[in-house]
């Protein structure tokens, strides 16, 4: 099947926003919590997390104007802070109804039934029994003017984790957790361990670690 | 286990590399493939494709000084026109070999044994048995000042995939492929679907598609 920008372009909108999204392939399920200006809680879901550097280290995020999560980019720039909270495969249908377009006066954790946690000093909600909570300080934003979506940048303040699934080279085994992935705008997956693999050099061929 | 800022700060630097560079979770193996300016190809592994939008259809890329693929970036800016090739998950030696700083005259197709295929008109070297192959065009860069890293954006011009793993609605069905995903820097894995769920909306609960 050979697709042009011709063919792209000339698909009917749905089409081509599930092909495009999908086509991009799998990523990390990122549930962003925030609080808006009177404390209510925000939860959304997101498939861009970037990673950007570790020392500083920086997580990006894709905020779409014509996305659900708009309020989370609102609320992350009105508050300076944010958590990004993992779940397991197995709470994929709570994790995908956060991305329903709730009333203003009502707080995702609520209604998809994840407990909501506030771990001090940071002002943020997290999901309680989330696999990895980290909860992130807004520092710039980036406008991506060819088609005006935003990065929003973000540093690592904080993060929890359960010790068990650090490796002893810092490897974080979130695939030993069972972390729900996603591709596209409505598919989730979970993940088999192929191989981890020494540095790589010219002169050897890939050795499989453990 | 609680992490804080001045933790990370502290911790050895490939310690640290590992830890928040995984910890940012899984995503899509994208081989990039580039000609430089004489012609001789190349083939670098990078985990940090991001989906920018769909019309018109953008992804972007982050390029961090640090990196290997820095040949990559400059083929890109130089010709501008690269490919993106996704693999099987049985591919996932190759792929991290790819990694591996070779010398400038030794072309990764080459060595780590992956079949150069052009398509006219695109200038840039493809893999023949890739998945999914795509001509990207060059379309802009954004620097990221915080950290000195750069987002390399293109748009797609052709897209070569088996119309077996396209369902109806325009998804693209990577799980079905078998394609090879990444967490961190040496970390391979491949996929299971848990479930495809409808639109999301505030009065009803996430239907399960198929």
């Amino acid at each position: 099947m050979n697709i042009t920008e011709e063919t792209i372009a000339g698909w009917e909108q749905n089409y081509r926003r599930s092909f495009i999204n999908s086509l991009a392939g799998f990523r990390q399920v990122a549930l962003i919590g925030t609080y808006n200006k009177s404390g209510m809680s925000n939860l959304a879901i997101f498939n861009s997390l970037v990673h950007l550097g570790a020392n500083p280290a920086l997580y990006g995020l894709i905020s779409r104007p014509d996305t659900v999560p708009r309020d989370t980019y609102t609320n992350i720039v009105e508050t300076g802070e944010y958590s990004i909270n993992y779940v397991r495969s197995i709470d994929a249908d709570r994790a995908h109804q956060t991305s329903a377009r709730y009333e203003h006066n009502v707080s995702e954790f609520d209604v998809v039934g994840f407990d909501e946690q506030k771990i001090a000093p940071y002002n943020a909600p997290f999901i309680a029994d989330a696999i990895v909570k980290i909860a992130m300080k807004f520092e710039t934003k980036i406008d991506i003017k060819i088609n005006g979506t935003i990065m929003i940048i973000g540093s690592l303040q904080y993060i929890h984790i359960d010790k068990k699934i650090v490796r002893e080279d810092g490897m974080v085994d979130l695939c030993a957790a069972d972390t729900l992935i996603s591709s596209g705008l409505d598919a989730y997956y979970s993940s088999n361990l192929i191989a981890r693999y020494g540095y790589a050099k010219p002169d050897t061929w890939p050795i499989k670690k453990k």
